[in-house]
């Protein structure tokens, strides 16, 4: 082996550490996104204070992908698709970062919920919705391994789903809120909590975006499915879609 | 002048080209916290159409970055302290692009807000608490061009007190839907509204951390004031400081 082929193994194996990390970082998080869900049907404290624990795993692999890729960067001067990997690892790590703090968030609202009496139907709606999410994101990751734009492109057009069940839950919780105002506190918090996946939808697509961007050298289109085409109706939430 | 000192300041010019892009950013996200502010509480349409039409200008501002920091890292290969300059450039623009979308909701819920009752005092509360994160970021923005890493951990303390604004107001929004329900709708994007806010201030809190990383080469400790210290109590929003 020549002193050449030393360097650029090397420099591969740079480029697979930083996509393992990756990968690792999004099998956590979709563990997370799993686990908020189940700890909230189940009112679970016990798993969502492993769920509001578990973040820290998660931000601890932003800080390692950040080293990583900032070493990388320096050491190998990337160029062309290998600087399109380290790019897009940089920014799929922020998405999963953020996708992690939802998952948490959602775990801390339901240790507060569990002091309240259950709205029915609720859970089983919000459990749908992250569920959908959690596929999603899983998707997302095969696509990514992949290199499999088409999957991605797919996964884009399902946060439009996310969107439609997190405009009729908004629509339910007004509804329950306003039936009786001993629901509204519990109801502000699975409003939030929808929210929050909702928005881990988003997430999801700009990460879908980012595994375009690496199969295909360009950004898909700005034509992401967005709800939020209906800005003055007042029953729907206007900015559903919108991070 | 010889070939090696043409290249050093064609280098310089690059690093300064993407700085001079986050400043304008930062200009624009400014502009935009404040307009969608005076939108919600003057009622005032057209100026909550202009925040919404112009997050186009911060949206390609930041497409325009990540064109330019990749161009600089695939030619220049900076180390040291010009990769953390363009590191933390790529990390900015994505915070600043975040709260240019929260002023772009915060447009979009004083249009539908438009159309419902004024709830008393609600606009000169939000009015408070944005004027508060408008001033962190006016002043992370001059922390970034002085260098000045003693203001950026000013501005990050300051975060607190925004973290305490939106729990009042997340208690004062549950008491006036729970003492009239045909407050509901209004109080439900009053409080999105403040949530926003709060996440705004979140981001200029990740940006002053930039500020530090490239003034100093090293990330702040782990000691951002954080309001979620008390989980447990279902008066405040539990999760209010965690973005």
């Amino acid at each position: 082996m020549n002193e050449n082929q030393h360097i650029v193994s090397a420099y591969d194996r740079d480029l697979e550490g930083v996509q393992a990390l990756i990968v690792k970082m999004g099998g956590l998080v979709e563990t997370a996104i799993a686990d908020c869900s189940k700890a909230l049907e189940l009112r679970d404290e016990d798993l969502a204070q492993q769920v509001r624990a578990g973040d820290k795993a998660i931000d601890g692999l932003l800080e390692q992908i950040n080293e990583e890729t900032a070493r990388v960067i320096a050491l190998r001067a990337p160029t062309a698709s290998d600087l399109r990997v380290v790019l897009s690892v940089m920014k799929m790590s922020n998405n999963l970062e953020r996708i992690g703090d939802y998952a948490k968030n959602i775990a801390k609202r339901a240790g507060v919920l569990l002091q309240m009496t259950p709205i029915d139907g609720s859970a089983g709606a919000v459990r749908r919705m992250t569920r959908e999410v959690e596929l999603m994101l899983k998707d997302a990751l095969d696509a990514y391994i992949q290199r499999d734009a088409e999957l991605a492109a797919v996964v884009i057009q399902r946060d439009k789903e996310v969107d439609q069940m997190y405009n009729a839950l908004f629509r339910e919780f007004l509804t329950f809120m306003m039936e009786d105002p001993r629901n509204i506190t519990a109801c502000m918090h699975l409003h939030f909590i929808a929210k929050n996946i909702e928005r881990m939808g988003d997430h999801v697509t700009a990460l879908a975006e980012q595994v375009i961007y690496v199969s295909t050298g360009k950004l898909p289109e700005e034509d992401r499915p967005k709800a939020d085409s209906t800005p003055y109706e007042t029953h729907g939430d206007p900015v559903a879609g919108d991070n």
